[in-house]
């Protein structure tokens, strides 16, 4: 009698589980990479679950992965830089997946600069940058929300579309 | 003396925030109808800060205008729907810039049903929606983050790719 009960629930739960992760990749991500600094250890990562959060102060939300050394490092520092990637970018981003060396003012072999405002990395070959103070955070999944207050910008290169989720046949979600 | 100091300091507060702008414009965003009921009140709202924020448990994490009426209400109900709009659907999300009639189950002349597990309002002319529940919150900002488990999901109809900022014209952020 159990088996025959069960059997269809577990069809439901799988079915459910399907239909979310499918609703749940319809969501529009950008693709940023995520630099902090916590005295002389540099650290990077590739980013999607982001926005804004506030114009008045202004405020982002990000989610980063609870057990990452990126998020050691931010939990610890307090601080972080957004830098936003150009829609021709995608190798960049590639390059980005894992972080293989800090070295010579480099990020797997690309150059970066101190923010003024954080110490936080700045590619130099990325258009756009902000950067970031946390303000707040919540710990209750496998990502943790860090909410920050934008605390610098800057734009070396006008462009009119960043890289985004959608065109690089990525997903990040479900 | 006074004059010729704050000048230029002006002129650096001006393009920083110009800046700024600039750059926080360049994240990328979906456009989703946000609805939720208290009691009965049902209410709906176009937004566009919304991200996934983990995967076990699914938690997403949403940006809501803190002097709006959709704020008051998700802060009492402590539920809400996503409800997402296909890239055809740029005339459905421009009808819910403001909520102007709520009766015979429709917002603003579109037909919903009560979600399940919140009682939240589905829009039945949407491709894909999700019911949440809220588990923690930010209040630091014009905006308030709400942090909320994804309970249960639907897909009427498989799509490619939802309506997503870029492609309207529109700007939110900044």
């Amino acid at each position: 009698m159990r088996e025959t009960i069960s059997k269809p629930l577990i069809i439901i739960l799988i079915m459910s589980k399907a239909t979310r992760r499918k609703v749940l990749r319809l969501l529009t991500y950008g693709l940023y990479i995520i630099t902090t600094r916590l005295n002389d250890q540099v650290h990077a990562g590739l980013i999607s679950w982001l926005s804004q959060a506030s114009f008045n102060p202004p405020l982002i939300m990000v989610a980063i992965r609870s057990e990452s050394k990126l998020y050691s490092l931010i939990n610890e520092s307090r601080v972080f830089a957004v830098n936003i990637l150009s829609a021709d970018q995608k190798d960049v981003a590639s390059a980005f997946f894992s972080i293989k060396e800090v070295k010579n003012k480099m990020i797997n072999g690309y150059l970066y600069e101190e923010g003024e405002k954080t110490g936080s990395p700045i590619l130099i070959d990325l258009p756009a940058w902000f950067e970031c103070r946390v303000i707040g955070q919540l710990d209750k999944g496998d990502h943790t929300v860090f909410l920050a207050e934008v605390v610098n910008s800057g734009l070396r290169k006008e462009i009119d579309k960043p890289l985004i989720l959608w065109d690089t046949g990525w997903h990040y979600g479900g």
